[in-house]
């Protein structure tokens, strides 16, 4: 069944986010007309993340260690600690350059609807981490209704530590046109005017 | 190296057309947090795929067997032959329901300055089965250069053998409001115009 092998492919390929059925397709005639080796490789590098990846004892990070390289590098600050919702987050943090000190990954934010609570989102661990060396927490959370909760919540089991936090700046993105910003980020923006 | 085994993970990905580096970081982090047996699922099915498949000795479609179930079926209308450049081609012509004869995949078109002359895209295959049975020829190949000079070729193949050869129509598409076609479509669609 020639058929079926190809459309339970198709079917497969519909795990990636963002992929639907004529996209799908397209990969499969894709990969079948010009790329085999291109997809053995795929086959081989997807067992042996899904295999060898696991989260970090002590950021939740994606990691095949115990402890990922970020958490045991002497070249971090440890005194400085950023919390971001996941992953992708933490790169893009990573790609400003501007942040030398350590990292803790929630995977998520608080969701009582969804059943995701603290436990859910590491709080224990990260309390946990909020001893002795850490000085300061900058809460690199997104303002989504979640987000503003979770960033709260940390925010008030840290604070009586005597441990800074702080929450990135909210405001108009650069090269972002007034009239065409949403009325919440403006108010934000407005709100969080500096003196110059 | 966590980093790099999530990196070669994502490099991998790019195999897939239409999947650039973000979207493949999206898709690592998605599998990974969300969906771990969907991504083995998928690298199981690549394999199967990859390894299962290849061309139908008598249309050059995909299959598992030596000749397609299409082919083979005595359902399909021997007679008529539809010539299409690729599987999804195939697919799509299916899907209209109209078509009940059999099938030739072109698995491409003649781009002599690609290096595809008439052997890469099975001529000499075609040209096997236009004998006896065959009594009719439908050209459902693209209007791209290399479509059109591909459907000249197999025409003036065909047409000595006293085989029926028609193209499919060329013209404004359903639903298409003429001030948005492009001029040639137009003109195809003037030229090829019908008394009712």
């Amino acid at each position: 069944m020639a058929k079926l092998i190809i459309d339970e492919l198709i079917d497969a390929l519909r795990c990636l986010p963002g992929v639907g059925p004529k996209s799908a397709q397209r990969m499969v005639m894709h990969l079948l007309e010009r790329d085999r080796n291109g997809a053995r490789q795929l086959a081989d590098k997807l067992v042996t993340t899904m295999d060898k990846i696991r989260h970090c004892a002590q950021c939740r990070n994606f990691t095949d260690l115990e402890i990922c390289q970020m958490c045991s590098s002497p070249a971090r600050d440890g005194q400085s600690l950023c919390v971001v919702e996941n992953p992708a987050d933490l790169i893009a943090i990573e790609q400003t350059g501007q942040f030398r000190g350590k990292y803790f990954v929630l995977m998520g934010t608080l969701s009582p609807i969804d059943g995701i609570g603290p436990d859910e989102i590491g709080i224990d661990i990260l309390a946990a981490r909020c001893v002795d060396e850490v000085k300061e927490v900058i809460l690199a959370i997104g303002s989504s209704v979640e987000g503003e909760a979770t960033a709260h919540y940390i925010a008030e089991m840290i604070k009586p530590r005597g441990i800074e936090v702080s929450r990135i700046a909210q405001g108009i993105p650069m090269g972002g046109e007034l009239e065409y910003i949403d009325a919440g980020t403006l108010s934000h923006a407005l709100t969080g005017r500096k003196v110059i």
